[in-house]
């Protein structure tokens, strides 16, 4: 295997695939990556085990500035050379098997060797149907994922609930997440009427997911076994293990009635509740108190060691019924932060009973939280 | 007590005396900031016991918008205070003193209570001599204190290690650190001839004196006690305990003659010995080694489970005998960070004796560094 290649272009691509190596592997192959040289494109392979990442190169692409000299493949321990080729001093690089497992890397008078293993050692990526179900832009799905994995439990006890439930049915293409505190769900109506599918991925793996499409004006397919999905553009294939077991019916959790509600301005509210959950930080519970009146919406809070914080909130179209509610300030901030400023509806059913954060205008995203009891 | 004024200007007045507070305080008090309006300035004073930052805003300033309603002082608890400064929502914000022991921070529609503490509870500033010894431009100070404090030890195995070397004499000021691997020396030729004295900084005090005056176009004065220096500006005083003990006699390990020697652009060197140190960094020992010979240079090391590296560098008037010596490239990359892209001058006695690093215009620094022995 020889060929050459434009540095910086090369480092650029090493980023996105290394978004798939953890620094904790157990499978020591997995702290390599894969490369290929075939007659027309070179690939890049990253893994970790759960979530995989397959990159081509094609020769044809002109910033790559990239030539085959000789077809073949290889694994190179990854973090090192990544930062290599970070630091190397010309705009060239070659690389080149040499005869004793060994791996040539030059540029301008830097020459460095590193022992490769075979590229037969890395594991096969998994097959996973190519037959196309669901294709959707990269915007979108960014959209749909920066919404709802912050939802998703960080608590392996219950591991189906560290996933992100991806239903399609019935021409609904449907997201939610919950870690039972507080739910997350946004709904995209799509055209396909005939397919559908019912998987919960990894939180984790999506947050990659994000990381490693850039170009937003692309499309992304969509497409699953059993226990594999991959997301696929021209030139990236991103693959991830699906979760096993049944996600539980969250329907059923959102609540239909209300008796007090208020629009609020999501930035602001989000600074005011900042503000609120200044002196909560060292408390033994971290809670804000929000007492709303006809007249008027307070949020308070204190620890008796620091002191306490009122703030009578900007607000409009407050209706029903007087409300005092506690609830968790990172809840209700990590919930605003997917309103990206838009004024917000918040409706209240009691004290104790979940409360829902909703856009005023159309989009389908429902945010749910759960208040504190407090005596 | 009483006062109202600008947030951004108070905002950035406690981010500098902040620097003064340690996460890890001994003292309760000093998680405190103490606040103090007189007539005609607010003062703010910071510490942690070892450094003491203290900051005068006088109501002349317009920028600080600062009105003094009501005389007094008091101790807040400085990371709260500061936490509530940074999110209040309005520019104007009032600070006052309530009966019952606690103050009232307001700005806008948020309200903030804070229990405090009383000012007399604070510790006394030192008593230094506010007779000056030394003044000098805070850019030259802070490239002195840039220029050294990364040689001075990290270890407390030797105390007066972790200190650097100020000693003013015939008009002359040098400051020295070394952690006996590596040495650096800046001599500033000063106009006082009939002012001496010697005294040993921590080189965290001196890190930490960085960060605080940030016009760089104001003189400082140094002055001093037995135990205490004090730097001084207008309106920002920086107090540092100093190291007790003799610092080693550092003259004596300057050499002054060499056998081999060659000039390098720094930044160039930097980094092609950062390329070279790439595979040392998970060897058992870190290492680099230097190949210099009448017609080239070259760098290399390895590493028998990662591979290895070699590259000739760019370098001119190679003068000497032939010489192969091995070194820390961390040591080595410091000190050229010193140089900031200048051409330097390497000389070398022997593989085992320390080489020296010098600047080929005139500004008399030093750095020197030990070679590692190897078989």
């Amino acid at each position: 295997m020889k060929f050459t290649m434009n540095r910086s272009f090369l480092q650029n691509k090493l980023a996105t695939i290394l978004t798939a190596i953890d620094s904790k592997v157990i499978n020591p192959i997995f702290s390599g990556v894969k490369i290929v040289a075939k007659a027309t494109s070179l690939f890049l392979t990253a893994s970790n085990g759960n979530i995989s990442i397959e990159l081509e190169i094609p020769s044809a692409d002109k910033d790559a500035e990239l030539i085959i000299q000789e077809e073949g493949g290889l694994v190179l321990p990854a973090r090192f050379f990544n930062s290599i080729v970070n630091k190397l001093p010309q705009q060239e690089v070659v690389v080149e098997q040499m005869s004793n497992q060994q791996v040539a890397i030059s540029s301008g008078s830097a020459l460095f060797h590193l022992n490769s293993h075979s590229a037969n050692d890395y594991p096969q990526l998994p097959k996973v149907s190519q037959e196309s179900i669901l294709e959707i832009p990269v915007h979108l799905l960014e959209e749909l994922i920066s919404e709802t994995t912050f939802a998703a439990s960080k608590q392996e006890t219950r591991p189906i609930l560290t996933g992100v439930h991806f239903v399609l049915k019935d021409g609904i293409f449907k997201a939610v997440a919950t870690d039972s505190h507080r739910l997350s769900q946004r709904i995209l109506p799509m055209d396909t009427k005939d397919t559908e599918f019912d998987i919960v991925l990894p939180a984790k793996s999506l947050t990659e997911l994000s990381k490693t499409f850039r170009n937003k004006d692309e499309f992304i397919t969509i497409s699953m076994t059993d226990n594999q999905a991959l997301f696929k553009t021209e030139r990236i294939s991103f693959y991830t293990r699906l979760l096993e077991g049944n996600y539980p019916d969250t329907d059923r959790l959102i609540p239909k009635e209300f008796i007090t509600s208020a629009v609020f301005d999501s930035h602001y509210l989000n600074a005011a509740i900042a503000r609120a959950s200044l002196l909560a930080e060292k408390a033994t519970s971290n809670i804000v108190k929000m007492q709303i009146t006809a007249q008027r919406i307070v949020l308070s809070s204190q620890s008796p060691e620091i002191g306490y914080v009122e703030e009578e909130l900007e607000c409009r179209d407050v209706t029903g019924e007087d409300l005092t509610i506690s609830f968790n300030p990172m809840y209700v901030q990590q919930a605003l932060q997917a309103f990206k400023g838009e004024e917000v509806k918040i409706q209240f059913i009691s004290p104790v009973r979940p409360f829902t954060i909703t856009p005023l205008n159309e989009k389908p995203l429902i945010e749910l939280i759960t208040p504190v009891r407090t005596n």
